[in-house]
Formats: C-alpha cells, sequence, structure tokens
C-alpha cells in the first residue's frame, strides 16, 4: 500500500478553510481518482511537541493506493485541475510526500 | 479518534535505521502505551511533488487513540523513555504534530 499525503504548514498569516476542504475538494479528489483512492484521512491539526504549541501543519490528507501505478494512473492526470482548486481554501503552500505503508 | 505524528525530516547528512525502528522502537512504543494506542502505521518516505525528488520526511509514524486523555494516560508518561531510545536510529530531530482524525 502506498499513501499520498499532502501537508499544509502552520505558517504565519496563513488561511485555511477545513469546511471547503471536507465538503468540496477531497471530494472532488475522491470523485476524479475512483475506486484506485481505497480511502483518504484528513487531520486537522491540534497541537505541536510542547503543551499549548500550535501544530506544525494546519491539516493534511493522507490518501491510499493499492501502488505507484495505480496512483499514476488515477490521480496525476488530474493534479492541474485538483492545483487549480487550492486557492479556494489556502493560501498555503502544501508539501507533498508519497511513502510506503510499512 | 486523536493522531500522534512523528515525522522525521530528510535532512543532509541525517541517519535513519528503519529496521531497528520498525522492529525495537515502535514495538516499545505499543508494549508501553497498551491497548490505549489503536494502531500505530509507519510510513517510509518514497519521494517529493518532483518525479525523482527526494521524500520530505524519511520516515514517519502516526499512533492513533480513542482521545487526548488516552493519550495523555498511557504516552505522556514514558516519552521521557521513548526519546532517549531515537539516538538509537535516528540523528534527526523529530517534528510532533498532534490531530484530529476528521
Amino acid at each position: 500500500m502506498i499513501k499520498f499525503s499532502v501537508f499544509y504548514p502552520n505558517e504565519e498569516g496563513s488561511t485555511f478553510d477545513m469546511d471547503y476542504y471536507v465538503t468540496k475538494h477531497i471530494p472532488l479528489c475522491r470523485q476524479l481518482t475512483g475506486d484506485a483512492m481505497r480511502r483518504a484521512e484528513i487531520d486537522k491539526g491540534l497541537g505541536g511537541a510542547a503543551p499549548g504549541s500550535k501544530p506544525p501543519f494546519v491539516a493534511a490528507v493522507h490518501m491510499y493506493f493499492d501502488s505507484l501505478e495505480a496512483f499514476q494512473a488515477s490521480f496525476v492526470p488530474h493534479r492541474m485541475m485538483l492545483a487549480d482548486d487550492v486557492p479556494n481554501y489556502t493560501n498555503i503552500r502544501p508539501v507533498l510526500q508519497m511513502a510506503e505503508v510499512l
């Protein structure tokens, strides 16, 4: 199983519309990728290492696929459409990571 | 459900012993927290946004708990013992995040 994660760093002056993200952007990801995306898990950052500290990431999503090939075939063709939607919910430049789930 | 994530940024000159992490450190986390930790998911970074680019994080773990209270009761008392084990597998200073799973 592989996981494509998108992290939104908690930067000074950043904005993030969690409602739009959960009800519009992630459903759009699901719709475009179809069954190839096995699961999507959305994180809402609560805090960091020290009690009361800000979370390093305001939000993140983790999208699971059976293989890199399944990701490339289902997600990559839509990446520009998805990138175009980002300004609708945040001004943060996301950090992207592909990982293998051990 | 809440998720305590530990990220290991992919820094120049960093080392990370994935075998030790998977077979020693995470099992120690499981043992110390007991049933309170519902699940632990380990990521091995494969790549970043651009094809062939390095992953932002060498590795990460996501530990799931029913509540912040369950985390605080089961994990926090052992955090120094767990922190003491970190130099056994990496020289990276980890980034910690507490998140709500939506």
